[in-house]
């Protein structure tokens, strides 16, 4: 076989099934983020969203689609008409436009959700996928619940996709039912039955409610499939979809009994699963395979020895392999400017100069709080700088009371469109007295999702990071704040995610106080 | 075929793999507490520790042994003698003991770790095996590494394991390294090929560092493997261990293809995953299969569409069955005490009249200041509750100043064995401060090892949740408080922690400053 008949489309669909499912949902700013350096790690086609679902959905397919310099950008499409015209509109202005329609094909969705008959979805196949086909040459089309559809069945829907011109079929297994057996022998059947099944590339999109998604998915290459549908951190509805960092890896480190490879530069998966983890605020698992914290590293006397004697007799990868940098280089307030420079290139950072220098007090400023400064204090650090470059609102001062006598007590002065502003609040907590400062200087329709601390280095020495989740109507923004002190970068995270919620200034009508001092 | 030849044996390591991962170590309370649910839900073997690791690790499988009910406990050993006989001395007052003995039989451990010859490994597994079988009739027997073993010379190491008297064969993927087609054919090369393998059970033990650790349990099967090592959560050394709840579910929701049974109670599953999480404070993914906060939760419009008219549309399995509680008893002000205790019932809390009252008025009080007392609420409170009932050390009061101008100030006043003290502190950030305090009051030697917050229900208006880790020597404790307050909920896991640590008198050592009032 040539190298080509090898060669694994990883599809990522993170910004679509993994933006999908309960409490993961992104801004634009952080979809443009995510999907950019998905593109610079070689995913072969991202799946940017479901143009129909919501203009803010349209409006990120269509500004990925337009910036994006080598992913195949795809826009997802029930099989509908409006659907269908409304991603290929998403996508026109992609160097290489995909629009993915589907529809299910299993008895229970026929029966349950769909209420049609077998008949008329071979009739709604043909024409979606034909109206598809005259808006973009690259076609995708997927039989949802593939897995419990009857082969004969399942059969009679794909050739007749393909000969409505679909050009990708994606089998998938919607509800994370099927076991690697059943989905190779599915892939297998499916492809020595439809005629012209060796002029499509067939997908595996799989789920992990029973933990088989990436065994599925890799059980899916051996029946034929040369596409994998998959997700950074196996984000995704439910148990969530295949890890893209464990199938890529997989093919990579048992290059001798899976025998394809992929495009993924795999020293970027760090990187890219600290991003969207980071977006989401959703954790990572710390024994998460590829990306976890605790995924290369030893505690065990015996394995440690054994580590010590020869990292392979444990280790069937190396860290740096998949991005995980090693570098022994650590802060500290005596650290000079040019090695605060390196440590930041080492991390992926590369700042202007202002930018450069207004991180570098603020580092220098933290070092003289804590002794040793680690690599994730520094990456809170840059990230929030990055944050504040253009921000409407900011933090001036805050003092708050807090302890077992409640109510707790909050004084705060806020900078609003370079107006001060200072208000005093109670609440319930120190959080919540902090927060009700806010909203007192500064009205806004906005509710709080999701507040979450995370303690960024170990110890109470350390940075706490706080992310705040605000939804208004439907949107949704999440800013992050780190501080020593847990109820500053509590007050930064809250007027970060503001300032996120900015392009809606109506929602923002600042009622002025007279500013004291 | 019989049932019983149906029948898998779930071998759970949580406490010896899983609690062998860094940063999961826990204390012999804890692992008392596992043990005790594990045998609950119908585990058949539980290894409970690893006994010639250290004296905490021996008295931990010592009183396993001794209380468990049903369950074979299981103590692991290298190939030495002082390990065995140890491992014999620690499980000998089980019910039912075991011995579990392991040697490395891959080319590149012997080579570089063992430093020993094929001939010379051979003995050593004749030597052990039949010393661990003097001492139990329960032996079972580990080719450490076996995925990487050439299969000549792992069939002659089983052949000589099942003559020296082991009764389980156990052939491990400890790299994480086998796809399950190859893990299916090694056990069914072996097994063809060792005269007596249809006397001995054989077993699987995958780790996952390519995601494939539950696939190849269950390829293994195939193989004729009966008995599956696996951990609550997929705990265990780097990317963990096949996750038990994952195994079980897909054995039972897979019947069909998989015609296998194992003993374990479904419905505990979820209770099982929020211990050991909560114990070792390791979170879990939310879109982790099964026990995940997302693995039964539906988002996109389509999906919950389908879900409300046939929920088999989207859900192989049922919440319910994984013991996912759906009560629709909200409780707030008004509820009373019938049903604070249907609802501490419902919630698998059964206490004694004492701990009731005290439960319910600390719950009357939050109803006071929360409009919604959420399930997770009355979980952490309950569990203060308990932590709480015999302690030396007391939170009495608590005020904190914090803010952006720091230094942070806390006053503290703490109950030591019923004498009033008083504090003020200084710290980097109010935590830090608080902590302060009680390090003032209380002079200690343990280390702060780990600080988390979580907030138990949404919004700042919840419960906040905190973890702290103290670590003395070779002992760790984990103590968790939760309030309104995140501060007050800090100081009561601190003092939590250090209570648990109350045994070390010696380290604690209270120097007395008149109370103040």
């Amino acid at each position: 076989m040539s190298n080509d008949k090898n060669h694994v489309v990883i599809f990522d669909t993170t910004l679509r099934d993994g933006e999908q499912c309960p409490g993961a949902s992104m801004t634009l700013e952080e979809k443009l983020e995510v999907a950019d350096l998905l593109d610079e790690m070689g995913v072969d086609v991202i799946e940017a969203g479901f143009p129909i679902a919501s203009n803010g959905d349209f409006e990120a397919v269509a500004e990925i689609a337009r910036r994006t310099k080598n992913a195949v950008i795809a826009g997802l499409a029930r099989a509908i008409p409006a659907d269908i015209a409304r991603a290929g509109e998403a996508v026109r202005h992609a160097k290489r436009p995909r629009i993915h329609t589907f529809v299910s094909t299993s008895p229970i969705h026929l029966q349950h959700q769909m209420r049609k008959s077998e008949a008329e979805v071979i009739e709604i196949i043909t024409a979606t996928v034909a109206q598809a086909r005259n808006l973009v040459d690259n076609v995708e089309w997927s039989a949802m619940d593939a897995t419990r559809t009857p082969i004969e069945y399942l059969v009679r829907c794909v050739d007749t996709a393909i000969k409505a011109g679909a050009t990708t079929i994606n089998l998938p297994d919607t509800v994370g039912y099927a076991t690697p057996q059943e989905y190779e022998a599915m892939f297998r059947q499916v492809r020595e039955r439809v005629p012209g099944s060796d002029k499509v590339v067939f997908s595996a999109h799989c789920h992990d409610d029973l933990g088989l998604a990436v065994a599925n998915s890799l059980a899916a290459l051996a029946g034929g499939a040369r596409q994998i549908e998959c997700t950074i951190n196996g984000l995704g509805e439910r148990a969530g979809n295949a890890a893209l960092e464990e199938v890529v890896m997989a093919i990579r480190t048992r290059g001798d009994v899976l025998p394809y490879a992929t495009g993924i530069e795999a020293g970027m998966l760090t990187r890219a699963s600290k991003l969207v983890s980071a977006v989401t605020s959703f954790p990572v698992q710390y024994n998460k395979a590829i990306v976890g914290r605790n995924a290369f590293a030893h505690e065990s006397g015996i394995h440690q020895d054994g580590m010590l004697k020869n990292n392979t007799t444990y280790e069937i990868m190396t860290p740096e392999s998949v991005g995980v940098s090693k570098t022994s280089l650590v802060m500290g307030k005596h650290s000079g400017r040019a090695a605060f420079r390196d440590k930041l290139k080492a991390l992926g950072y590369e700042l202007g100069e202002n930018a450069l220098n207004d991180a570098f007090a603020r580092f220098k400023d933290l070092a003289d709080r804590k002794k040793v400064v680690y690599d994730e204090d520094i990456e809170a650090l840059v990230d929030q700088e990055i944050a504040a470059a253009h921000d409407r609102v900011k933090l001036v001062s805050l003092s708050v009371i807090a302890g077992t006598r409640g109510p707790q007590r909050a004084t705060m002065k806020m900078e609003v469109d370079g107006q001060v502003f200072t208000e005093e609040a109670e609440g319930n907590g120190p959080v919540d007295a902090t927060f009700n400062c806010i909203k007192a200087i500064l009205p806004h329709t906005a509710a709080l999702a999701l507040y979450q601390v995370h303690a960024v280095t170990e110890g109470t020495d350390a940075q706490a990071e706080v992310s705040v989740r605000l939804e208004d109507g439907d949107k949704a923004v999440t800013g992050r704040g780190s501080d020593p002190d847990t109820l500053v970068a509590s007050a930064q995270a809250y007027i970060i995610a503001l300032n996120k919620l900015q392009t809606k200034r109506n929602s923002l009508n600042a009622q002025a106080q007279p500013a004291a001092e």
